[in-house]
C-alpha cells in the first residue's frame, strides 16, 4: 500500500534540486526541431518516456476534428540561404529557428527582392531571430536577426529548404494514472515548439517531473497528462475523447513556468471552479507576488477546453503571461531565460494547488450541537492541536462548505484546517460526506 | 426596404449642426405659456407636430386616474400688478413666470401687507424670478424678483389675473411608430412647463428629433413617444393605457438635456434593467465624466413608471440633476441656459444607447466545441477583422450572454462586438436565440 | 392596555443616568465569589430577583447534555497561602481571584518548589493578579501578583483551601415575557465570573435593566433573558430546550458592556440575519466610530447558539472584545474599569437595536400603481411629515422589502421610515403582510 501523499511530497522537496532536475531536461530537449506534427515531435516524446510510462498516439492526416482537419506531417531535414559568395546567410543546423515552421520544400535561386518577400526579422531587437510558423497555408520563409538582415546585398541568393509536407499522422502523449477515484485531473502542455527554452519546454518539464513524482504516491483523483501540439493537438484530443471529459473535475494548462517572472494564474472560464479557488488560495499564501487573472479567450489551450461547448474547469498557471515578454517566441527564449529556482518554484507551487485539490473535502459535523468537549479528548489547551483551526472545522462543516471553503471563511491556510479535520476525524467527531 | 439603421445615424450626425438645430425649436418654443392643461399646450404640441406626426389626445376634466382626478383646464391671457403710480411691477406680458402658474382670476386692490402674502421672491437670487404652480390648491399669486420686491412701497395695489379655470380637458401628444417587432421603447418628456428652457424644453426638443430622425431608419424596437404634462400627465396615460406598458421592454425619460453639467443617468427601480446597462456601457465609454446614480423615488415622471405597481424597466436621462442647479425653475433657466453643443451631446449619447438595444441580441455558437477554425474562413489575422471580438462572442455566445454582456465581460466597446458578431453570422458561426 | 413602546423608552432615558444605576448594581455583585455552579451564583440571582421576576433552574450533576456532563457543585469558604512567618501570600477573603476556580480542598505544608507548581502569575503586568479555572481537570491553585510572587523565598508554606466539589446543581435564571407574538428575541449572558468587573457583570447588568424597562412597554416579540454560566450553561440549556429553539428569531449575548472601547458588534454566523443587519444600521448611525465583525468559533456562547446544529440569529453585543484589552481576566477589571457612561451608552445602542427588530414590518403599498395624491391628505409639502420617507416606503413596499431594506436603500435613519409607515398606514396607503 503506497503511505506517501502529496502533503509528504510537497514538504520533502527541494525547490533548487527540482529545478536543476527540470533544467537538465529542458536542455536535453532544446536542440530538437519539433513541430505540431513530424519525427522531432516523436523523438521528443521518446525522451519524455524515460521517465513516465507515456503512451503515444498517432492520429492520420485528414482525419476531421471538429471544424478541423488533422494537417499533412511536415518534416525538415536541412534548409539554409546562401549569398554570392556562397556564405550561409541562415542555417537551420544552427539554428532550427532560422527557416520558417512547416515551410513548403523550395530549391532556386532569388533575387534580394523576392528572397526579402519571405525573411522575418526584429527590427526593434536586432540581434534575436523570430519563430514563426506557416502551418495552414503553404508558403516558404526564413527568420533571421535585423542586424544580418540590414546588411544583405543586391544579388542573387540560393534558398535550400529540404522538407516534406505529407500525409502522415500527428502525434501526441498522453498518461493516465488511476487514483482512488475515477475523477480526473487534467495536466496539459504544449509540446510542438522548436528551440524555445521558456515556451514550453519548461512547461512539458514540470508535466513530467509531476508525473514521475506522482506514480508512487497515494492519490485521490485520477491524473491525466497530456503532451501535445499546441491548438490542434487539444481540439484532436478532445475530439476523438469527447466522452472522457465528463471525468475532468480539475485542469491545469502548464506554459512558461521557467522565466524570472511573478506565478501568473488564469482562471477557467467558470472563474469560480474548485481549481480557480485553489491556485488562488495556494498563491495568495505563497509569500510571493502573484497575478490572478479572469479567464480571456486567447492564450494556450485553455481556450479549447473552455469553449462553451466544453466548458472544463481547466485553468493556466505560468510565470508571465503568453507574449507579455519581448523574448517570447524569439532566439532569446533560450537555454538562459529560463532559470532552475524558477522552475523548481514553478513545480512547488504546482504541486500544493494539487494538494489542496487532493484534501479538498467536505465533512460534516457529527456533534453538530453545541461544541463538544475537545477537553475530555485531550484536544484542548494541548500541544500540537491547533484548536482555531479545529473550532473553524466544527463550525462550518454543515454539508455546505469543503476544507477549502473553511480554509478562506477563518483565514487559514489549507494545511492547517486539513490538519485539523484529519485529528477530528480521527475521535470520530466528523465523518466524511460522500459526493 | 429601409436600408440605414441607428449605427449609421450615429456615425452620420454632427453634434453641433443637431444642437443647433434642438436650440432653434426651444428658441420658439420658449415664449408660451404652458401648464399641465390649456392652449399654451395645445399650441406646443402643434409646433411639434410640424416634425413628427404626434397624435394628440384630449383627456377630461374630472376622469379619475388611479389616485388622482384629471384636473379643470387653465387659460390665461393677462395678469399684471400695478401700483399706484399705473406702474405694473409684475406683467404677465413680459414674462409668464410672473403669474404663479394656474392661478385663479382675481381683479381686485388690495395694500401691501395682503399684496405680499401672494409674492414670491427668491433672495439668495435677487435679480431672479421663481417659477411657482399651485395646480391642487385653488389660490393666485406673483413672483418677482427679490430686487423689486424690496422696493415696494406701502400703498394700494391692483392685483389682475384675466385667467379661467373651467371643466376642459387635458391634452398629450403621442406617437407611436411600429418597429420589426411588438416590444417597445419608451420615451417620455413632461411638456407643461412655461418659459424654462432646459426644464424642459430641451427634453422636449431632444425626444422630437430623435423621433424625426428614428422614422426612416430600420429598427427592431417599436417606439413610443410621449410629451405630457408632469404627474398627472404619466398618470393619465398610464391609467388610460395600462395594457400597453406589458410591451414596454425599455424606456428614457428626458429633461434637462441643454445645461454645461456632465450627463447623468438616473437607473430605473429595477436597478440591471437592459436600459441601465447599455447606458452604463455607452456613458462610461464616452470619454467624458458622467454620473450614474440609483434610483430614488423623486425627479421627474420615472416616479409614476418605477412605482410599485408598474415598475418599467425606464431610467432618467439628465445632465445636471433635478434640482441641483440654481437656475432650476426659476428665469434663469433661459435661452442663455441651455447650449447647442450641450443639446447636441446629449442627443448623440440617447442615439448611442438607443443603438446598444437595437442591437443587443443573444447568439449561440454553433460550433461550440473548441474553436472554429477562423483561417479557412479568411477572417484569421486579417485586416479590418477583430480577430479578439470574434473569440470573445464565440466563448460567450452560450445562450446565456447578450452582446451587451460580453462587450462589458470583454472590456470592448459594444460597437467591436457587434461588428465581430455580425461577421460570424454571416460565416454561420453564430445563430440568434429567439426570445 | 400599555401605551408606552420601545421608542418611547428609548427617547425618555438619560444614557447617564442608566449608567450609573447600572454601575450601582454591578458594585452590589462585584465581591460575590461566583463559579459555574455553587452558592456564589444563587446568590446572584437572587440580588437580580429584586428587579426582575427571574425562574431560577437547578439542573443535577451528572446530567448528560449533549457532548458534556453537568459538573459536581463547587463552593468554597475560605483559603489563603501562610509563610513561615504566619503571613498569609494570597488570602481568599481579599480576592476571590487568588484561588483558582473550583480547586479541590486542600491543607498540607508544601516547600516553595512545589507551592510554585500550583501558583499563577502575570510577569507582563506585575502587580495584577489573573483569573483561573480548572473546572475540568481537579486540581488546585492560587492567583497572586507577580511582585508578590518574586519576594517568595525558600522555606515552607501552608496552602489551605476550604472548598467542596460534590454532587449537586448547576444553577440559571430565566426570564420569559410574552409579547404580541410568539416569536422570540434571546437575551443571554454569562453570570459565572467572580471579581471581574466588565467580563461579565456588566453584561448582566445591562440584561437586567433591558429586562426591567420591556416589562411596562407594549412590545411585539417574545423576549427571554438568560442568565447562565459560560459554556456548560449555554450547552444546558440548550439541552434541556431544544424545541424552544425553533421560536428564536434574533438573540444578542451581551458581554463586555462597560470598558471606554468602541462598541462592537460580532455578527451570527448566518452574516446576514435580522439582527446583524438591525445592529449594523443602528450602530453605523450611531455617530460613533464602532466594529461590526464577521462570526468566528470563538468567544462567548454565541459559540453554542451559533453551533451548526442550531445556527442560531444570535449575535454578540460587546465593546472592546474578548482577550483584547489586558485587563482581561485579571484583578484590573475592577470597578474602575467599568464606566457609567460607557454602560449607559451599551444599553441605549442595545435598545435601539432592540427598537429597529420591534418595527421592522413589511408593509404592501395599497396603492401601487403610480404615486398616490399625498396633496389631497394633507401630507404633501406638510410640515412634520417627511416626504421623501413617504415616497420611499410607498416605492419600495412591494411586499419583498422591510422597513430596514428600505431604510438602508434610501440612506434614512430607520426612525424616520418607520414614522412615514405609520402616517401611511394611518391613511390606508399600507397594509402589513402577515408572515
Amino acid at each position: 500500500m503506497k503511505t506517501l501523499n502529496f502533503t509528504d511530497l510537497r514538504k520533502s522537496i527541494d525547490q533548487n534540486e527540482v529545478g536543476r532536475e527540470m533544467y537538465t531536461l529542458i536542455a536535453e530537449l532544446y536542440p530538437i526541431c519539433r513541430s505540431i506534427t513530424g519525427d522531432g515531435f516523436r523523438k521528443t516524446l521518446e525522451i519524455l518516456r524515460r521517465d513516465i510510462p507515456l503512451k503515444v498516439y498517432e492520429v492520420p492526416s485528414g482525419t476531421n476534428v471538429f471544424d478541423w482537419v488533422v494537417p499533412k506531417e511536415w518534416n525538415i531535414k536541412d534548409a539554409y540561404i546562401k549569398n554570392s559568395k556562397d556564405e550561409k546567410i541562415a542555417d537551420f543546423q544552427k539554428s532550427n529557428l532560422h527557416v520558417v515552421n512547416y515551410s513548403v520544400p523550395v530549391k532556386k535561386v532569388v533575387s534580394l527582392k523576392e528572397l526579402k518577400e519571405h525573411l522575418f526579422t526584429l527590427p526593434d531587437h536586432p540581434n534575436w531571430v523570430p519563430y514563426k510558423t506557416s502551418y495552414y497555408r503553404e508558403d516558404w520563409g526564413f527568420c533571421l536577426s535585423h542586424e544580418r538582415f540590414v546588411e544583405l546585398k543586391d544579388g542573387e541568393y540560393e534558398v535550400y529548404i529540404d522538407s516534406t509536407l505529407e500525409d502522415g499522422s500527428l502525434s501526441y502523449g498522453e498518461m493516465y494514472l488511476q487514483g482512488a477515484e475515477e475523477e480526473e485531473i487534467l495536466i496539459s502542455c504544449h509540446a510542438c515548439h522548436p528551440s524555445l527554452a521558456n515556451d514550453n519546454l519548461s512547461g512539458m518539464s514540470l508535466a513530467v517531473f509531476l508525473a514521475k513524482q506522482i506514480v508512487p504516491l497515494e492519490h485521490r483523483y485520477s491524473y491525466r497528462f497530456l503532451f501535445i501540439p499546441g491548438t490542434i493537438g487539444a481540439i484532436t484530443w478532445l475530439a476523438l475523447n469527447e466522452e472522457k471529459t465528463a471525468k475532468i473535475r480539475n485542469g491545469l494548462v502548464l506554459s512558461g513556468v521557467g522565466d524570472n517572472g511573478n506565478i501568473t494564474y488564469k482562471k477557467s472560464r467558470r472563474g469560480n471552479a474548485e481549481i480557480d479557488r485553489a491556485a488562488y488560495h495556494v498563491l495568495k499564501n505563497s509569500g510571493a507576488n502573484c497575478d490572478i487573472v479572469d479567464f480571456y479567450p486567447y492564450g494556450y489551450d485553455e481556450r479549447q477546453y473552455c469553449s462553451p461547448g466544453f466548458n472544463l474547469p481547466v485553468g493556466c498557471f505560468s510565470r508571465t503571461p503568453y507574449g507579455m515578454y519581448p523574448e517570447y517566441h524569439t532566439s532569446a527564449d533560450n537555454l538562459d531565460f529560463v532559470q532552475p529556482h524558477s522552475l523548481g518554484n514553478s513545480y512547488f507551487e504546482v504541486l500544493s494547488i494539487l494538494e489542496v485539490l487532493e484534501g479538498n473535502c467536505t465533512y460534516i459535523n457529527m456533534n453538530p450541537k453545541c461544541e463538544p468537549q475537545l477537553g475530555k479528548r485531550g484536544l484542548y489547551n494541548s500541544i500540537g492541536f491547533n484548536e482555531m483551526a479545529m473550532l473553524w472545522v466544527l463550525n462550518l462543516s454543515d454539508g455546505n462548505n469543503t476544507l477549502l471553503d473553511i480554509a478562506e471563511k477563518a483565514g487559514l491556510k489549507f494545511d492547517a484546517v486539513f490538519i485539523a479535520a484529519k485529528t477530528l476525524r480521527e475521535h470520530n467527531l466528523l465523518k466524511k460526506v460522500i459526493t
